[in-house]
């Protein structure tokens, strides 16, 4: 671990795995516009959304993919990853009173590079509502390791 | 054009483009945290990001990726738009005040299937932050006019 209770890329294993829950509410949603700029009708407007094949409003699909983030941040790999990349399918909407699961488990791990890819799955209930896979930068114990070796001066 | 003012997939290019912008606020960054549940240390608590290799709080990289969603949705092709997946790689951090231009670029069009490929960068003055492609289903005026014909009972 490192000091601030993330993992390093040694402590990482294929098929670790760690899931970060959250509620989509409507506040959540309204204040995403406000962040994101994103003001489709089909989140914000209720009667054009009911004419929608969704049958009323649904949260933006970033929106959702965010609690990826917290789960990458706050869990697995924890505090210290650095995001590289993310790649997302958006497969079923998610409504306003969803509670969404996003579970994030170690594919691989390049321990020369202190990188890792993560397969990324958004749930709510049985259903997947994104799937995906992050690539991030890890902590590195032996990367510490070596830089506290360089910062000893050396006997002559 | 679609009823809501967006491009239908017959209206599209390669090579068409459009860009929105907006700039990443502290108040943005705080309630990306709510909304996403991502409360990392970088991009909340000045005194640890200081010590970091950013020199100061960061936005949180969906939090940037957001503005890609607003300019599909509000700019190109617009409203009536379906998010089928994005690719991001995270390049370079935001900083509170930052301003994020998003633009995308039809790479190709499916006419038959109603989908296309947009190219999609965001940039901080000269500098590409976000570099990725997002897949899309769009409106059909093809397809409208096929459901009207339908709904016109044959003449025996």
């Amino acid at each position: 671990m490192n000091d601030q209770n993330g993992y390093d890329v040694e402590d990482l294993q294929p098929d670790m795995s760690a899931t970060f829950s959250k509620t989509i509410t409507e506040a959540d949603i309204v204040m995403f516009a406000g962040v994101s700029g994103d003001t489709n009708a089909v989140h914000l407007n209720e009667e054009f959304a009911a004419t929608t094949r969704f049958g009323g409003r649904i949260a933006h699909g970033f929106l959702t993919a965010s609690v990826i983030s917290a789960a990458v941040a706050n869990r697995l790999p924890g505090p210290g990853t650095v995001y590289l990349g993310q790649q997302l399918r958006f497969k079923a909407p998610v409504k306003p009173g969803d509670t969404v699961h996003a579970t994030v488990t170690v594919v691989s791990v390049d321990l020369a590079k202190a990188r890792a890819v993560l397969s990324t799955v958004c749930r709510v209930k049985d259903t997947v509502v994104i799937e995906g896979e992050a690539t991030v930068m890890i902590t590195s114990s032996a990367q510490r390791a070596a830089r506290e070796r360089q910062a000893v001066p050396l006997a002559a």
